[in-house]
């Protein structure tokens, strides 16, 4: 689950763990530790996973131990997309005790729950392994960090949809009913955007399908269509765009709806509703 | 649910609600509305729950119309820290389409987001009803998200724990370790802050509890500790400092918990692993 | 050329205007102003064309205004897109006299640069009227202004290329090089992005073209190809992928590279070295 | 050209390159180098002239470099200000692959567009050499740009005007009619501004300039005056003030209006209108 | 007091106001007022002067209610650079009452510093009246606050020296030892600055003085000079510059060093020791 | 007087230098400089104290030289909290020239504000030594720089109140006035915050003092209260509260206010209209 990973953006890892710093440390700092630990006292910590999953944002741990003191040494053991089985050690810290516990929360914070995110995305994805169908998400990310769990998607084996509303077209049914017809909608955006950009429909029957192949989209999504209807949309379609099930989404609903025939199935649960992987830092001053 | 809200800063969620449609709408903006729909059509919508819960988080979704057209109009039905049952209507919004379509997700993420945390904090409130204690938060929130995930635990029910490392002292073992004992710990602290800032121990065992209690502490947390001993340290403290159940806390043990007599009880799930509430957004163009 | 202009992100432009008059008016602002004109005086100006062309930045100049004094009334006569005649009034404005002159420079700053870029991009696209090649922008465009300088292509009757690294693939030398060919780079692309994003790959010859289509990229870029060359490239192509025809792209040689029959003739001159629209706001206090 | 450069303020530099890349690496980053060139792999590459030139931007370079992958080695051969022959190699780089790819056209944007405004400048500049005459930049910059693009005219050999509005008093038409005459005007900017501000005045004829001269002003600007009427406005000042000459000044005009005597000559051309300098990057994976 | 005073950038005001709101309020908001005063309760409040002194910052009171509520009715009395009396009312507000005491204490911080200055000023001024020497401000102002204590200054009746390292050239003994003598530094500067730019140059002795003068400096500083030293200085420049006293300025020695003949004298206590002028906001909720 | 001080979070030293450098260097940087001083000159520099006091400010002045240029050698010999004595050498600065000379005023700007914060606290501190009472300080504090003027106060051996309106509850005349009572405040404030934090009302006099007392709070500030007043009310709380004299603190009554036997003892003073400590830096080329 580890191959292709794209590369967060440096910049965004720092502006990220310096706004949670900020929002964890305020004005005045940690005064618990201000005033308890002398200012030299070092500190080693191991990173244990309490629960088994799949591992993601561990550059971002690095990032916000470098953000609090740059002469931290965090030394990972596993990597972004690893499985992890409870008990195992992740990674190690060593360093300055006060900048330590100061990241400490904000580390895990992040750690905790885009590794969520990747251990949901691996459960759907483990459940569709027979088919050919990939795990997609959606824009039902949390406001601020959708670049982060996006990147754990695809920790978790899954695949991204589009990013935002600014990096695809995809017609829904507000915009077909103001066109006048899926056709036209289909040709108005194509008018519109540049060759380098694809085309999704929303189609939410077989009439409705028939009329927007007849405009050739990149991709069809099937939205909350029966496991019947869909098989025999993905046999109409025969390949001339790439097909997507939506809706409906769970542990137990996935592998009948990858049965179908579908190339992708999106889920929003994996990011708005994936519980934390439980993810401890056991410090030893 | 709904009294002595604590109000969110102005600036908190126009600076929240602008990042997060940066993010949707990137550089280009909603490149399928601009390509379907006519600058000057306008939309009616209604945000419905599909799912009972308690909500949170409507004034970010005003500020969130708000930032893209500031005419149009948001009309909530019910307030932050109401119940909502499943099929009722929230709100109505009517304006410019494309402008309500640019905000759709943003506004829907943020209170599908919060109301969930308000709803799984309403779960741990009912459950521990028929005693004093209350339901805490705590620092694992959602990065950048956590005066409003706190907001959405008030909406719930629940009581703020300290906002972050700067406006509380919360004494852990390696502050105990490092000052070599709680009671120096305690008494270190004291002596750095000023009198507005509260102290607060956690302690494992009975022993620690005594030597605890030697120093005034103005709080104790009791870490996973077993209940029979939690209720004998409840016993000890007898009033002298509020009580504090930290550790496994699950819909099935909080009431077990609060019976021991512990004045609050503090929980990780309810900000990091609550599931969103359902609720969407019927647009009529 | 007016219609299906995209929409500009209102956020984009109030955060564009604000650094552009920051930079104008420093900390101590317009002194000549304050102290030559009286607080309260008002003033009327008109946007005249020096020269003729095709307009773009109109909501920028508006917006400039907003962000000086609210109060101010900016009324086009014209909109992105039209063609304006040497001599012709564009807009006129009327309000507090100190303000207009606050914002007059940042405005024409604006206005003169991205209409000189749609006035270009016209030049090219008038002389492919012809054929049904498109004229594409390129990544070459002012840091900082990219947004504005693509809607300013668009306004001129271009269409847009990728906005960045991050919304579209294209393989270049050296990912071949790297990758080990052509077909292995297409495939590793295709591996690692969703279905909604689209694969274009350069090819500097007919035999890197047909190692290319047997991958079936989305788009062939013709780098630098002589123009027999290219004429056989997209007889090879056929249709299976859009073609683009790239380098050596003035005003004297865009017809003839139209002529080859290319679906797209990308140029990096309307962006990095159009010369600004001469446009010029006469105030009369 | 290069003695006397001014330096560049780092937190500039710093904060252009940082919005660049984000212009072109979004949230995504560079998907088709993360997909085709593995995270380890490093490149080697020259910049070099396509075309002759003046050069302007280098540490501008060296900073884009920087803020993707600090340990990236920049090597320059030239520097800002120095003339360039086509075909030279101005600069090396050396690094991981990646990082080198994802800064390159922020690199090579900042880089191709100030040189060509180091190039024009100098053209200007070679055509008055006879004279004594300065060459002068003016307000008519892109946005956001204007620092870097000033330092770029010093580059060219040219002398910075005004940096906005703020850092010198200019009393144009505007301000002259309503404080009720050029005398007046400049008496009341002497009164408004201490004594480190200098006060420049622009008149349009000879009579205008006949009442100016009788406040003293540290600066005249002689305003689209026909060649002529310049020499003698020159004549007519007698080294009382420094003289400006504005408006028409192209590479045809500008050796007749250095002939008059005036001292300095501004152009807003060499910054609004002024062609990149085409550089390019060559990348030896 | 009250003629020619320069505009705030109403940019400079806002970003202001923001930075000291998000210090005051927080992330949680005021919690006292959340806890004890209705959300609709209105109240009516006065700003009172304690003690008599000259008043600067209404702008920024205005600014600080605008941000918290734009519908709080600001209604200033006097206007800054106005003399007030002890026990006179400055200015009335009435509004929402939360919404008014979260604005308090940001309004009267700024308020009562920079009226603080103000006072200082005017009381440097008033004691050099029957004289021509107007009093300047330096560099050493608050940290992120000279914009508005230059403002102050000028409330005051004084007048502004440079605005920061960028704006003039003021040559020290370190510059002239590097140089190489006061000439040669002088013409270093001359050569590397517009004409635009004025020159002054600081000189301890009569010898320095000598040297200085024959390269022309705009302006000379007499450092620390004695006052018989002083008065021959002024002598000896006889108007060819702008003459200044800088060094040991107190309301005690400043009539004398003014009875020198100086044409201005900067003052560092005005703002970097001014006390807050005294001034509460009484309000009636 | 320097132990216990608390650790500035580095991020805010590094925004707050960051500021302060863009407020003086502008965009065009050290003119002065660039023109005198060759690129590569190196200076040594020393801080010298010309009046005696106590440090505060340090860790800034370091960030401030670190911020321009890295390679700064800056060695402090005495510390924050330290006092220091008339003409004592404080620290020593080494590097390249135009770097140190470009942070060399806004380091100076901090340090000597930040000092003379400290050293006037010091001024209280020690006169009520032979009293338990602590000196503390206020909200009123300048904007922006509220956390270094905090920190300041604790270097001069005072202790913070609340940091802002978020932190702590502090019920005052409107809001008892609103609530109905001193007592139902008090009631009220307790509801809306958790058990972490403090709860202080102000009263006026014996009657207000008892009432409050009825209801527990865990601070009372007497408010511009006669001294037989004050100790009046010290003996009727009786130590269940910690008490507070606020009103009318000066050097002269501070000593007979901590007679009556109060707490802490409050002063604005401190912060608003401390005078700078005279410190300057002697720069050897």
């Amino acid at each position: 689950m580890t191959t292709n990973l794209p590369v967060l953006p440096l910049s965004l890892i720092i502006e990220a763990v310096k706004a949670a710093l900020n929002e964890d440390l305020g004005r005045q700092g940690d005064i618990t530790s201000a005033a308890t630990i002398p200012p030299d006292a070092r500190a080693a910590a191991a990173f244990g996973a309490r629960k088994a999953g799949v591992l993601a944002g561990l550059p971002i741990v690095d990032g916000a131990f470098r953000a609090v003191d740059p002469s931290i040494r965090f030394s990972p053991l596993l990597r972004d997309g690893n499985r992890v089985a409870a008990g195992a050690v992740i990674a190690r810290v060593e360093g300055n005790a006060r900048a330590i516990l100061a990241a400490e929360r904000v580390a895990l914070n992040y750690l905790c729950h885009l590794s969520g995110i990747a251990t949901a995305t691996t459960a759907l994805v483990d459940r569709v392994k027979h088919t050919k169908a990939k795990i997609l998400d959606t824009r039902k990310t949390t406001p601020g960090l959708r670049a982060f769990e996006k990147y754990a998607v695809r920790c978790g084996g899954g695949v991204n949809h589009r990013f935002g509303l600014y990096d695809a077209v995809l017609i829904k049914d507000n915009h077909i009913a103001v066109a006048g017809g899926v056709a036209r909608a289909i040709r108005a955006a194509r008018a519109a955007v540049g060759a380098g950009v694809k085309v999704e429909v929303e189609v939410g029957n077989l009439g409705q399908l028939a009329e927007a192949m007849t405009e050739g989209p990149d991709i069809v999504m099937f939205d909350n269509m029966p496991l019947d209807e869909m098989r025999e949309a993905v046999r109409i379609v025969a390949g001339r765009a790439v097909t997507e099930a939506s809706g409906n989404v769970t542990l137990e609903t996935v592998a009948a709806i990858a049965d179908t025939g579908v190339d992708t199935i999106s889920s929003g649960w994996i990011t708005h509703s994936a519980p934390a992987l439980d993810i401890g830092l056991d410090v030893v001053v």
